[in-house]
């Protein structure tokens, strides 16, 4: 059977996360429904990250097999035509080797948090960005976040109900910019490693605001790694700033035309 | 009776306009709302300009009169700690004199159209621009803008509804800028003038997409202008990608701090 890889953009907001679940709409599910209409045995499809609720991507990765061989761009229309009541977009998709596999075969994966500072409510980005009240220090941000650059046992930042079999993960980039946004700014904090556990980046940007308020010395993010408890942890930042942006393998499936 | 102007800022999706209308969510009745909490005998407030259903604010002015001396800053969170169920934020409010009036005191309004051309479906803006799947030519658009530029009767580009005394307007800028999307690209139509009729804008974005995609030469806006009549205009650009995006007076009552 033919293997597709396919980038996908999705708005998490009316989206109980990424993965399958039962009686809850889901982005899996409501693209598997699509991909049965195409070919009614079609099983499951596999997604690079599993986004939890809230959660958007603007270069989620998925694949999954069917039974003909598409041309691609086809493909997309039908995928396109077929999810129009959803904000679910494939903005490519090609056919790969059958050893791809959009989770295992990833090298790198790249999330973007969109956090606003202004004293007024947000009108436009209400669920695209989290939005607070207070300013922030970036310059203290940054330099609480180099103390989590590289290999680490995580235990602070990760979720109670993480199933990784390890703690240990190594980030390979924090940056943090600042940029004007109408009536005060914006921070966008891109983060990059081969793989993260589960609410790694909510629980980072939540310690690194905790710095950027004041609350916190940069230093204290190392104490707060060191401890390796949870209760170390700073406050949650909220899902709907977080994006997975970009997967990248090796070879580049879409590195070619589409 | 102290005379408060504020700018304001809403998404339009969910209001039928700005204007109050009888069982309908208008922008202007969900802020008189509001403002009844602060003094229940408050009548009305008056907008600078008259958003269609769906249109979207980033910077429009009202004026409205209270009984009370409000500090603007106390005032200001009091507006926007009541409004918290809609997207409406006030962004700006100062006290006026009493002869500011927020649409007869206007000496200009600036829109913003924004139009994305991808072929995939938008996700995260799905409400916030006009998307259309074709290619459009910049310089053919800015070609045929230069014949709207000035003093003209706009008969052509108004609608049949607009209950304006005269047709002659002068449209002072129309900039129109490229840049690049996730996908594709998007267009952003910036327009100046001191008012404009009725579905102006709208009619304007609607006949130069025409140009930008071939259908007419730039030519062809200069004689639909001059044929003074609106089954010569080109197809309504859609409410969605239009913001009312600044208005501007004589002097400022915005220019100093809040």
């Amino acid at each position: 059977m033919p293997r597709y890889a396919a980038i996908i953009e999705y708005d998490g907001t009316s989206f109980a996360g990424f993965q399958r679940q039962q009686n809850q709409l889901t982005v899996q599910g409501a693209i598997e429904v699509v991909l049965k209409i195409l070919e009614p045995d079609f099983t499951s499809l596999s997604g690079a990250g599993r986004t939890d609720s809230g959660v958007h991507a603007a270069g989620q990765v998925i694949h999954f097999d069917l039974h003909k061989s598409w041309n691609t761009f086809t493909l997309t229309k039908a995928l396109n035509g077929n999810l129009t009541g959803h904000p679910i977009a494939f903005v490519k998709v090609v056919q790969v080797d059958e050893a791809f596999h959009a989770r295992f075969s990833a090298i790198k994966r790249t999330y973007l948090y969109r956090l606003v500072s202004r004293p007024e409510p947000l009108v436009f980005e209400r669920s695209h960005a989290w939005h607070v009240s207070f300013k922030l220090d970036l310059e203290a941000m940054q330099a609480g976040a180099t103390y989590l650059l590289g290999q680490h046992d995580f235990t602070t930042f990760r979720s109670t109900h993480c199933q990784a079999v390890s703690p240990i993960k190594t980030l390979d980039a924090i940056n943090i910019q600042k940029r004007p946004y109408p009536h005060g700014y914006e921070f966008r904090f891109t983060i990059e490693a081969k793989s993260f556990l589960h609410k790694q980046i909510r629980s980072i940007v939540g310690t690194l605001v905790r710095v950027g308020v004041g609350k916190w010395a940069p230093e204290d993010v190392k104490t707060a790694l060191m401890k390796r408890t949870r209760e170390a942890c700073g406050p949650l930042a909220k899902p709907h700033g977080l994006y997975l942006q970009r997967v990248d393998y090796n070879p580049d499936p879409f590195s070619g035309s589409s």
